[in-house]
């Protein structure tokens, strides 16, 4: 039977999401705890990898089991062999050429921000901190830049293996909330493609930040997506403020 | 010059408020970033203390500290020499006379619990989790029978060494929100009173728990109160789920 696992992790003691040998990853711990159930190993495909200290609210992956579970069953079951810093929340059966990985049209990724003098206990391992002043009527005009389908090369890593970069962003919002437990306002970019490169998203959010600290403007934005010249970008910023919000499927 | 400190801290690797030898707790570790600014110990009085794994969102504590500083500058001297999961968010001068836990008025405390078959892994550290279902409505219909003046000795500790053990609970209300990154919902128990005994919005909390999964009903609760026979009361919620929300002061 093959079921898509719906998942939460805090990345802050993981090594990311791909199995690497001894180190501490999601796909490792989920491979041991299917291991327990089923007896031997199991293949547990993610719809793509997440960089060491990213956290996904929304990770999505699918496995194919031989021994009789009922959705319940196997989340239990799975949830009581998983350190507390990942849950499987939902399980659902899934037909036999349900892929999480190529069967995933798009995903939304969230990327936080503390803007403030001070980020809270409660917030630091989930976002970055920013003392100084932010723009945020223009970081969030300047999102409208990156929709569209481009050659995203100024916003990867220089050694990314993917031989295509272009990809479609088909939602930019920068918002923010206040939170009862932060003492700033919490802003949130929230970006959706039908697929990332990696550091895409942390390069977006760097470059953002940039913009609203004042030290870049739309027309350097626009050049860096158009060029591919990475230096026109902002800097990366920092895994602990990025999230897997969902993936989602046909 | 006095000085008024509002104190976020994540209560779970620090073992409580209170200096204890060479524990990690949050008094010694402001104690010491004041003894670097100061070059001398300067003493740390805090609201109250709060136990092992106990949050802090608010809590509040005063320094007399001899170097000149503006609000601004304790406050980035001290994060500075703190770890990250202890912040000042606040910094005010105060008149010689204010003493955080002497001129303290009310405090009020947040215990939070995750209802559902999972508890995710961003509220784990921060609430606890009941997987068996809650009746809200009980739960808050029960929590008036806290309100007012009586002696708390059915929901402190046993080995609690406080005299008087009379204090005033002026606000006790459930209520739930749905949190963006939490599968199910939050429950969130607010618990105001002129003062806390050790243990008590645990074991109210606690009590209020087995209430909802129809273990106890409002009669074992109002005789619990009135007899002050801790047996009839629920059991103490774990440490986690609790958080100083706020200290006010005149």
């Amino acid at each position: 039977m093959n079921f898509k696992l719906t998942i939460q992790y805090d990345g802050t003691e993981f090594h990311g999401w791909q199995e690497q040998g001894d180190l501490r990853t999601v796909q490792s711990e989920l491979t041991q705890a299917l291991e327990v159930l089923e007896g031997r190993k199991v293949v547990v495909n993610g719809s793509g990898r997440t960089d060491a200290g990213v956290h996904a609210e929304g990770q999505v992956a699918n496995v194919v089991v031989e021994r009789e579970f009922t959705p319940d069953k196997l989340r239990a079951a799975l949830n009581g062999n998983l350190a507390s810093d990942l849950r499987v929340i939902d399980v659902q059966p899934v037909s036999h050429d349900f892929h999480a990985r190529l069967s995933a049209r798009e995903k939304t990724y969230i990327y936080r921000i503390v803007n403030g003098p001070v980020i809270s206990p409660f917030w630091n391992r989930y976002a970055c901190h920013e003392a100084r002043p932010l723009n945020l009527d223009r970081m969030n005009q300047a999102g409208a830049l990156f929709l569209g389908t481009h050659d995203w090369t100024a916003f990867s890593a220089a050694q990314s293996d993917a031989e295509n970069r272009i990809r479609t962003i088909t939602r930019l919002d920068v918002s923010f909330r206040i939170d009862a437990r932060a003492p700033g306002p919490l802003i949130e970019i929230n970006v959706a493609a039908n697929g990332f490169l990696r550091y895409m998203v942390r390069s977006i959010a760097g470059t953002l930040l940039a913009l609203g600290r004042g030290e870049l403007d739309d027309k350097k934005i626009q050049e860096a997506i158009e060029s591919g010249n990475r230096s026109l970008a902002g800097p990366t910023a920092p895994a602990r403020g990025l999230a897997l919000f969902s993936v989602s499927y046909d």
